[in-house]
């Protein structure tokens, strides 16, 4: 097998880096929109794409800040995406009496289009290469706390220079791990309202069971409208609909944000995340995930509330379980074959040599720090979002008394809009929930400080977690939107006076988390950037350019062919049809999460049971790629991602197209169930429109 | 408050441990039969137990060796305990056509009572004290390693001698942490079989949710039926039946087998357990719900052949977040006044100051040790039936060879028909089930101990922890009872032969597991019993030797009231009825676990809905007492122990009735059921006769 060493590959269980060879293999890749994969589109299946067809799908992506991807659908400013990428805004304009996730929800007229309480919509709509003006001030002989604070010097100062010019979300983005920066630059959508959704039932049906499985037979779709100036956006480049969708080992492509890759993470450091990180992190999810199933249980109002949480916790036990699989399969840890390379040749190992045992380094202080810095600076001691909110309250005042340059980066001026769509947000925050929370991480604060430590002691003043939490929650007023406008207001004299003790506990808290993660950022974090730099550099050297970088919750483009695979020793068709979601939910008994909505149920006779439904392929994705749009080679929109299999997770640390696939619906399920099933021929007819 | 210091109390959320005064407080105590409180129920209830009553009552009561208790109700061997005590025997006696949990069952005549599997039932008949020949054996200037082995000899030798004398099981008990010694001997029950059992819908009614919750809703009972020779026992002692059960503010009595409690223990033994112990064991027993509620939620059948393990489980983190939570309290964690007072007085001082600092060097090994004790020696890394069957052969043919006072004590000879009832059973197992949570554990043990670690790599022996356990799995032969039967005949030789990969996995470990077990026994354990037996010499100084040692899984006699509590500023009355079943099911929308059996809904008029159906008291209990027979002053039965409300987790480590409680089914809704639910007036005219 021919590979590129920067990405890991396995085949089978097996990992074959064997010949150094630049040609990347087969459809790897999460490929930038400025270095497309022309060489292998082109061998592989003899494709060119244009300029424009590239620009094209570009602008007709969409990036979720919630976390997920997306795609225009229409000229009027349709946006297609999962329901899962949905739910929290679901979620959020759902009540006791009204619970969308529930019923679903389709507004057959503009009136009926619900607004959402606090999402917003990005396109990317200009690329700059940034790196030289980024690394024009970093010199060799700086420390690495200077490098890091000179770094974030001029990231917030081209960013606030890009936003006065254009008014344009503008994001410096580091690359192969900073071998690049990229000065990104985002239309920004806030007015983003409901259209359409299915029943959470049919959307996310199998649930937790089937979830990261193959064969699916989800309707995981959610229609949102964007609008400018109370009315739908008119968008220019928007996707052509595909009745047919795509067939049988056609070539497609995904444009999406896929999050997180580690593909160019040396052999020790994914080590350490078999061995310390992804261990811990999954006794935390395990942890949540019980706690909010214990809550839930309790009522249906309680379900109802807890359950978009729920969700996310139990969708990351299972992809961690995944990805951790592949980590502890010794087939993965080879050595590094780069390294080897770097040494054996006198003038790389003298300029990159030492970049290996840097990140080995960076791994020691990193453990060291690691339990508070997870519990103070990110949080994990107070999980209930009124501390978020406090401490986001606290760090503004503080923040906006600096320069801009030297803010921490998300208080900067180019990103206020962003935060205070958050920080503003008037989604439903219900005590009893956040009280349960909180308790069972303060809990936890407890158990991996120690009751003796000294701030867990300031922390809980005395009481148990149980008492403390109870008392922060029911003591803060900052569930009221408009308290949080007047702290804000009053800067830093209103936090110093504060009786709030949601607000004086994130004072107290502050001045260490600020520390923790000057350690992080300095010690951490800017030593490994400049050791993967070295480390992608080598690459380069030895592979030459034609690659891509980690996956960063930017836009990328993946490609590949719609194809089953053998799980078994049983074949998996890449198709299943919506005809098949009846016998699967007779299989488990219709009993939930295998129940089928009463409409599918009672409409069963009037769809065509034959229509593709969801569909695999062999393209790159990982989490963040929920909702992106599946296009053939003319552009037109056949799928969308929602899921990957099991054996896909590995693909956070390395490509195999042997059993791992991506999980689509089918387009032309989406149209069969909207019209025949849902009542919904005006917004079918609207698609590609 | 006055208060025996040797058991903390919780007033509140204060502790005031003040007087140093001997007098129990309250109801509190898991009292010897040896030494019962007639000293309390004389001052607190004038009522004063005749040696009669006594004898009755204890040889009424039954212990089931699969973790919980229960009573004879009729002179034709009928045992009444819990549905969730039943419930192993239950499964075990389940296929997928046929799962007795889902529809309950019963047997309308002798020939349809369904012999189970495993089960045994134990009846304490004689009581001796053997303190002082056990010490004898231990001299003060011996190694704590040649203390455990006299002390090991002695016992294994006592429970000999008095097995061939007797044929009664017999056990040498540990009491007061080794302060006293005493043999207990029990008529043994094997052959047991299966009369009735409601379904788990309404025996666990309310699920998790309700689980550790007052009020409640539950019938958890179910009959079995001793027999011998064939025939149904006949049985002398077994308990009157009370249809009036107990009214307010009665005098109850509670004849069971608390499991362990902890009320001796040093403020940093109690710290060992908040900051090591108990969260690391609630990680584990989160990963373990997760990973079964994961392969549960699969299909029908999966839900079915891992519901009892999933409830174990999720019955065990509930109860110890409750315990953890006390923990956690800082009201609980006083310093020892008992320590105070030793150290205040010259001559106490010199023989049992050092005692507690003799507990924290023994806490410190057990930090060093206990990972790798908890996954080798205690099997933590290799979670599968197959294992334990597979590793006692491997044992059992090493012990078998040494003379019988220095075997480990479960192979010695007085416990060999205990042994093989367990290690023949013919409960089924299934393969997929098994692999799965291997797979999960060998996954545990790579996390937990290290993929360098050089026991881990041959236990992996070069494959991923999934790919080991399928492997583990699919080669043993060990699911066949004969085949397990033959490796036993062949002894030593047939051990070492083995080609069986299971036998192969237990031969690598068991040296090591030996050794970490030694370290334990010689360097925790003793040391431990040692400075217990100080402590508690100490407090009988200080305080009078009228008092319960803490409890061992061995039978106690408690006592309380009827009387319901305060909670979150409302009254609980310590009464639910029958007909709160169908408002407390459709409050949570009659849908699992708040779905009540077809009969219940279809037969709602013909029960009085007025009869008491769940009562709370305030007798001491912790887990272990399920099952436990609920007599009034007549000694009838009144009801019996299922639960005890979250407020009583705390029992663990001291006794509270302000809000703690024990939780029971009345015997008036268990006669009501019989009669009018479930056709069984058969059964409930047996009862009492």
């Amino acid at each position: 097998m021919e590979t590129n060493v920067q990405t890991r590959h396995i085949h089978g269980i097996l990992v074959l880096i064997a010949m150094l060879s630049p040609a990347v293999r087969a459809d790897e890749g999460m490929w930038l929109y400025t270095a497309p994969p022309r060489q292998q589109l082109k061998e592989r299946y003899g494709f060119e794409p244009t300029a424009e067809w590239l620009d094209h799908l570009r602008l007709s992506s969409v990036r979720f800040n919630s976390g997920g991807s997306g795609s225009f659908v229409s000229s009027r400013g349709l946006v297609l995406t999962n329901h899962h990428v949905g739910a929290d805004a679901l979620q959020k304009l759902s009540d006791a009496e009204h619970d969308l996730l529930a019923t679903g929800y389709y507004a057959k007229s503009a009136a009926e289009e619900k607004p959402c309480v606090d999402l917003e919509l990005n396109v990317l709509v200009n690329i700059r290469d940034v790196t030289e003006r980024v690394n024009a001030v970093v010199t060799p002989d700086q420390s690495t706390a200077a490098a890091q604070e000179a770094r974030r010097g001029i990231i917030n100062t081209i960013e606030k220079e890009e936003f006065d010019k254009t008014n344009l979300r503008s994001d410096v983005i580091t690359l192969y791990h900073g071998g690049e920066y990229h000065l990104y630059q985002f239309k920004k959508y806030t007015d983003v309202r409901l259209v359409f959704a299915p029943e959470q039932d049919i959307a996310f049906f199998g649930g937790d069971p089937d979830n990261f499985e193959y064969p699916r037979y989800d309707l995981d779709i959610c229609f949102f409208r964007v609008y400018e100036n109370g009315q739908p956006a008119q968008i220019e480049h928007y996707l052509d609909w595909s009745e047919a969708g795509a067939g049988d080992d056609e070539l497609i492509f995904v444009s999406g944000h896929p999050g997180t890759t580690n593909r160019l993470n040396t052999v020790a450091h994914l080590e350490y995340f078999r061995d310390i990180q992804f261990p811990e992190r999954m006794n935390t999810i395990r942890r949540r995930e019980v706690m909010l199933q214990t809550y839930s249980q309790r009522s249906l109002e309680n379900n109802r509330r807890a359950k978009d949480e729920l969700f996310g916790y139990q969708n990351s036990r299972k992809a961690r379980l995944g990805g951790l699989a592949g980590l502890q399969d010794p087939a993965l840890m080879a050595e590094d074959e780069l390294r080897a390379a770097v040494a054996a040749d006198a003038e790389l190992k003298s300029k990159y040599g030492s970049a290996w045992d840097d990140v080995a380094h960076t791994l020691k202080t990193s453990a060291d720090i690691r339990l508070e810095l997870n519990l103070i600076e990110g949080a994990g001691a107070f999980h209930t979002t009124l501390f978020d909110i406090a401490h986001t309250l606290v760090r503004m005042a503080a923040e906006d008394a600096k320069p801009n340059p030297e803010r921490l980066n998300e208080f900067t001026a180019a990103g206020r809009e962003s935060l205070e769509q958050e920080l503003y947000s008037a989604a439903p925050i219900y005590s009893d929930l956040e009280t349960v929370k909180l308790a069972d991480s303060l809990s936890q604060l407890m158990e991996q400080l120690g009751a003796e430590h000294p701030l867990v002691k300031s922390i809980l003043a005395g009481q148990s977690p149980r008492a403390r939490a109870a008392a922060l929650v029911a003591g803060t007023t900052l569930a009221d939107v408009d308290q949080r406008r007047s702290v804000a207001a009053g800067g830093q004299q209103a936090i110093l006076e504060s009786q709030d003790p949601m607000i004086q506990l994130a004072v107290l808290i502050d001045p260490r988390a600020r520390e923790l993660r000057k350690i992080f950022e300095q010690q951490v974090e800017e030593p490994q950037r400049q050791a993967y730099a070295k480390i992608a550099a080598a690459q380069f050297k030895v592979l030459g350019t034609s690659t891509y970088p980690d996956a960063t919750f930017t836009l990328r483009l993946a490609f590949g062919t719609v194809k089953g695979y053998e799980q078994d020793a049983q074949q998996i068709l890449p198709w299943t049809t919506m005809g098949g979601a009846y016998s699967h939910a007779e299989a488990h008994g219709s009993v939930p999460p295998f129940e089928l909505p009463q409409r599918w149920l009672q409409r069963r006779d009037q769809i065509d049971g034959s229509t593709p439904y969801n569909f695999v392929s062999t393209a790159d994705i990982i989490g963040g790629n929920s909702g992106s749009p599946v296009v053939n080679r003319k552009g037109e929109f056949v799928g969308i991602i929602f899921d990957g299999n099991l054996e896909s997770l590995v693909l956070d640390f390395a490509y195999t197209d042997d059993v791992a696939r991506a999980v689509s619906v089918h387009s032309s399920a989406i149209t069969e169930a909207l019209r025949k099933l849902y009542d919904a021929s005006d917004l079918a007819d609207e698609l590609g429109r």
